[in-house]
């Protein structure tokens, strides 16, 4: 086990099976040294945990729970595709997408969920540029969605 | 004319001449052997072909064909920029925008006529990442917009 | 100075000190050539400059306005990754986020303001793709959001 899925585990979140495409798509791909994923939904195995919007049904600290389990799910789709997660020499880029309600505009408190676990896990290499959006409607009405680019080691 | 092309003919889909900009902008664009276009609108010639939102004005199903047709144009500006669409070694992003009236939540099958064309048309250097969206206001009022990442051989 | 600096000063926008991330990530990488942004906002040192919807409390020419300022805090985040924007090879990619109020569908127009002012600074190589969408809620209600790609010279 490396070292990132050893602290996904002391954190209670270990490294799942990731979630199958919810379309007739991939979840991930690498072209050169830059692996991106798809866009991953708060699934906890089959049940998508958090639905409806941020502002409505879903409170903040439910986004931050979503955005974190997005996370979760976008890491095991790149050890998937790379084998290992210690293959990650840099996160590059997370695009979060917050299901708001009208007037709801605290998207980069929901996103933090997912960029305080990145920092937490890899330190500096998972320090990363961020696009935070509230988007109106949402795939299978899902709280978050969130894609990763990272750089991996050759 | 490519493999590719003819495909694409024998489904009613030739290669159009790529549509213009609706902007100060360039509709793709290459660095290093990653080639990405710019957001493609379902136009046929100058005539924006599918305008209105899913889960109001556009079906489920216009907006699959909306999507097929946002792939043909992305693939012409792509010949465009490289010459050949048989340059292509893998399509490794689709970002898919769908206009969504309040409570259309079916963003995955409208793209699929986006994705399950790019598998038909290039096998598996057509599997793709995605991104899929539902948006509330987009320009002209398309139904969807579209943008592709291809790897490029040398 | 840059050349591109100075173009900046006489044109009444002088490269700011950039602006601090909204949240736990970081404004600008590199990976490889290529450098991407955080989403930039409108901010002007640390005042929001534009805030609500366009078609809303904002007119066009404000969102236009906005979109500038975006491109502007952009590149000092570029500065700051790379020390010179003479590195510029070129601007690969815009993507632009506008804050939509319903039925507003100008998006193009007010990221033209962004576009322009590119071209305008580097020419052929600040021509770039686009992809322009309109979002219903954006983080600290700006007007617009904005994250450049480009690609630098070794």
């Amino acid at each position: 086990m490396s070292t990132i899925e050893a602290k996904l585990e002391s954190l209670g979140l270990p490294l799942p099976t990731p979630p199958a495409a919810v379309g007739a798509y991939i979840p991930v791909m690498r072209t050169g040294n830059l692996v991106v994923t798809s866009g991953q939904l708060p699934f906890i195995g089959k049940h998508l945990a958090f639905v409806g919007k941020l502002g409505a049904e879903m409170h903040e600290e439910d986004g931050w729970n979503a955005a974190r389990l997005c996370v979760v799910n976008a890491l095991a789709q790149i050890k998937l595709c790379v084998g290992s997660l210690d293959k990650i020499k840099q996160i590059v880029r997370l695009e979060g997408y917050v299901h708001s309600a009208h007037g709801f505009q605290s998207q980069p408190k929901v996103l933090n969920g997912a960029s305080e676990l990145l920092v937490e896990l890899f330190g500096d290499a998972g320090r990363h540029t961020r696009v935070a959006l509230g988007i109106s409607e949402m795939p299978l009405e899902a709280a978050v969605q969130i894609a990763l680019w990272v750089e991996v080691r050759d």
